[in-house]
């Protein structure tokens, strides 16, 4: 039983990982989609939708068979937990990163509207955020996951930068409208994914210490 | 025990429609601060903020505890697990109220950009399946829940209406263009709040059938 117990929480944590990296990889390519203007790849980060979808069912059902089944305890039944709250996470991120390929797929067909240099900076850190937050829970570190968690204020400083830049370039000239208002929700999106990577990083620390710090300032929680 | 039991799940019951109904009154009263132009309105709902999340970590900690201890089979189980993923869709409308409620506090020292007519249908369509989608859960009626699911076309296309329109008034005249964006942002904000009342609407066929309907079309999907 205690050893059927440790393969069913192997083979979950296996899932979440293979569903984590094909997230991580959605995230990554949408932007280079966007920078390169490369159609192709835009497409490719909209078909791995389905994969995502599928991996989470999975999760959700192996996680629901086990506490059905199983009964577990303790640091496993908190495990199992995370792991629903983490995977619904993934799938949000996964179809954040889909609006931005499609957002990409428009942007495509128009000249570009400027070189895009605070629009990957954001992406690659919501990128590492997503990662750290994964590798966490990998590792069961809690003051990793709190250092993702504190991150997101760095996110939210970028897009509100973006926001005001995006603004000016609309007032300037009207024709920039349409194509500034699509780089908004690239933008938006990826301070979404944050937010969902931020979630992860508070799911990881009540799986390793039980506590529950959401909607505590990451500021006023010590890493114990 | 069982008697214990019962008591417990209806402990979580309660404290989740506490919840619903606070996230409800502050989707309807965001809309309305909008509309009025009331501001004192607009920070009530922010203010409710931490009431919401205070609840949803309180529904957490006993759905966990509930599962530690008892550990529930079958139905129960069910409605544990789907009870936690319903406190998590509400939390985030809320959120997204809040965000509503914000962007009525900048509205609000400009004068109006429009009557608003779309906007509050939008608000009112995502009030009402939140509304329905509880009910659902309350009656563990899946036909009813089903008929949350099949809603969200009508709101996506109500905003996809919106955001023409907004971007034609953006176009016009470059004075217009914050206020837009602004008005955009809410419908953005109702539009997600109508997804979170989806996932609400397969949790609860989770619940009732255990079947897991998600990112199945509402269209495919018979009701038992």
């Amino acid at each position: 039983m205690e050893r059927h117990r440790d393969q069913d929480l192997d083979q979950i944590r296996k899932m979440l990982l293979r569903m984590g990296g094909i997230v991580e990889r959605q995230i990554r390519e949408a932007m280079q989609a966007l920078v390169e203007r490369d159609a192709e790849r835009a497409r490719a980060v909209i078909r791995l939708d389905d994969e995502v979808d599928e991996l989470q069912k999975e999760i959700d059902g192996q996680c629901n068979r086990m506490l059905a089944l199983q009964q577990p305890m303790a640091t496993d039944l908190r495990f199992v937990v995370a792991t629903m709250k983490i995977a619904t996470d993934l799938e949000r991120m996964g179809d954040s990163a889909v609006n931005v390929a499609q957002a990409v797929e428009i942007l495509n067909e128009e000249p570009p509207l400027k070189p895009y240099i605070d629009l990957p900076r954001l992406a690659l850190i919501t990128q590492e955020m997503v990662r750290d937050a994964l590798d966490s829970f990998v590792r069961r570190d809690a003051r990793a996951a709190l250092d993702v968690c504190k991150r997101d204020d760095e996110v939210d400083g970028l897009y509100k930068q973006l926001f005001r830049e995006l603004v000016t370039y609309m007032i300037e000239d009207p024709r920039n409208i349409t194509r500034a208002l699509h780089l908004l929700l690239i933008a938006r999106n990826y301070e979404r994914i944050a937010d969902h990577a931020t979630n992860v990083g508070e799911d990881v620390i009540f799986f390793v210490e039980g506590r529950d710090i959401r909607h505590s300032s990451p500021d006023e929680v010590h890493a114990n």
